[in-house]
């Protein structure tokens, strides 16, 4: 059983920060890897992700961008890496809108992340406590990623909560 | 006072599975009782809540679809009986749109609710906690959700939310 | 450091109830303050706030409408009076719809909390935890309310989340 953690929350609650700095807050002697799954859709977002890989590297992150090919990032990192997936949510809106089969996906990705050595805290988001959406997709989405985190959360050794910043352990301690 | 537990959660959250569980793991001499909410309106539908309710049959649980008597259902259960209601938040939804009269609604099965001799649990929705909706039923069924939310977690022994399968507890123990 | 709890929750959680509760049980030897953000835009709703601030004149509050000039009305009351905030997030939609400079607002905001010397309750909704919202100043509105509750929630000595009436302490004891 490797060292894995779930970090949940909403828009702009704080998890990906909590994530960064539980990630370098840790002892690790080889250079921690950030796999981002945001996708650039125009040249605003491609500098606003530029800008964020930088100051990441400032920091001691590799970085690499992985909007679908997660799972193959995850099994090429280095076994003493540790690793920051930020987000599974985005990831699987990917992989939604490109018709790929979901539970194969999320079967690779389980397997991947129970077989990385090093720590490894992957961040998603919680998206099912609002009201039902008109939306047929939104609603496919909207399951799909209460499944993927129930999957992975059944797996993880710590799971938290994040609201406004303030982390709470759903599962193990903080 | 009975034994009323109200498990709460968001879409996809796993709050049924957890009170199914729940219900099979006390002792019991009667069979559970499921009382079901969901309205087939589509024969796909109509064939996903035969398949339901065949699994839950081979697991022991007598089935009630009551989508709007769900009041009326549970007074006539057998006393001995434990009782699952998946979901309120659905049973509400269904009364909105008939256009009862929600706050008798609420205090009949609030009543009904404490008057069952046996441990019973009931599902609701979380709705509440993404942005204000832009319709205007939407809204009123957002607020109505949350006022029976209250009004039954006030007057339940246990209350737990569950996230991504993990069970929190807000009211009495886990 | 002054006394200052944020609570959070989404709609029709009973946030506002608990705030004025712990207020009114709370020893003061001066009147408390409301100060409400709440915008009146029609007839039914400028009468449904007349009622609620009579009811709370009846309870013992002073109330102040402040939709947009909440930092000067903080700033402007009596130094010992307990003073709650219902709520943050309309605030800051009205800031928002006006076009304010809402990070300087922000800060505004949070150093006139700092300074009231007496018990302070701040209510705000948590809405980041349903689907990304379609219309872009949703979003924009979604990221801004999270961006003050974890700046708020970063200064507060305590946090509680409010789901079906019950608090949660995410920092600091209930």
């Amino acid at each position: 059983m490797n060292d894995f953690t779930l970090i949940l929350g909403g828009a702009r609650s704080g998890k990906s920060r909590l994530a960064e700095a539980r990630i370098l807050d840790a002892p690790h002697t080889t250079a921690p890897l950030y796999i981002a799954t945001a996708q650039a859709f125009d040249d605003e977002m491609t500098a606003r992700i530029a800008v964020h890989r930088d100051q990441r590297a400032g920091a001691g992150w590799q970085t690499i961008e992985a909007p679908l090919a997660l799972t193959q990032a995850l099994e090429q990192a280095a076994p003493a890496a540790p690793v920051l997936i930020d987000c599974l949510t985005l990831w699987l809106s990917n992989h939604l809108l490109a018709g790929s089969d979901l539970p194969a996906e999320g079967a690779r990705l389980a397997h991947a992340i129970a077989a990385h050595p090093a720590p490894l805290i992957a961040v998603a988001n919680e998206v099912g406590l609002g009201i039902v959406p008109d939306n047929a997709l939104a609603r496919r989405f909207r399951d799909e990623a209460g499944r993927l985190n129930q999957q992975l959360a059944a797996q993880a050794g710590r799971v938290i909560l994040v609201t406004a910043g303030l982390p709470l352990a759903l599962k193990g301690s903080l």
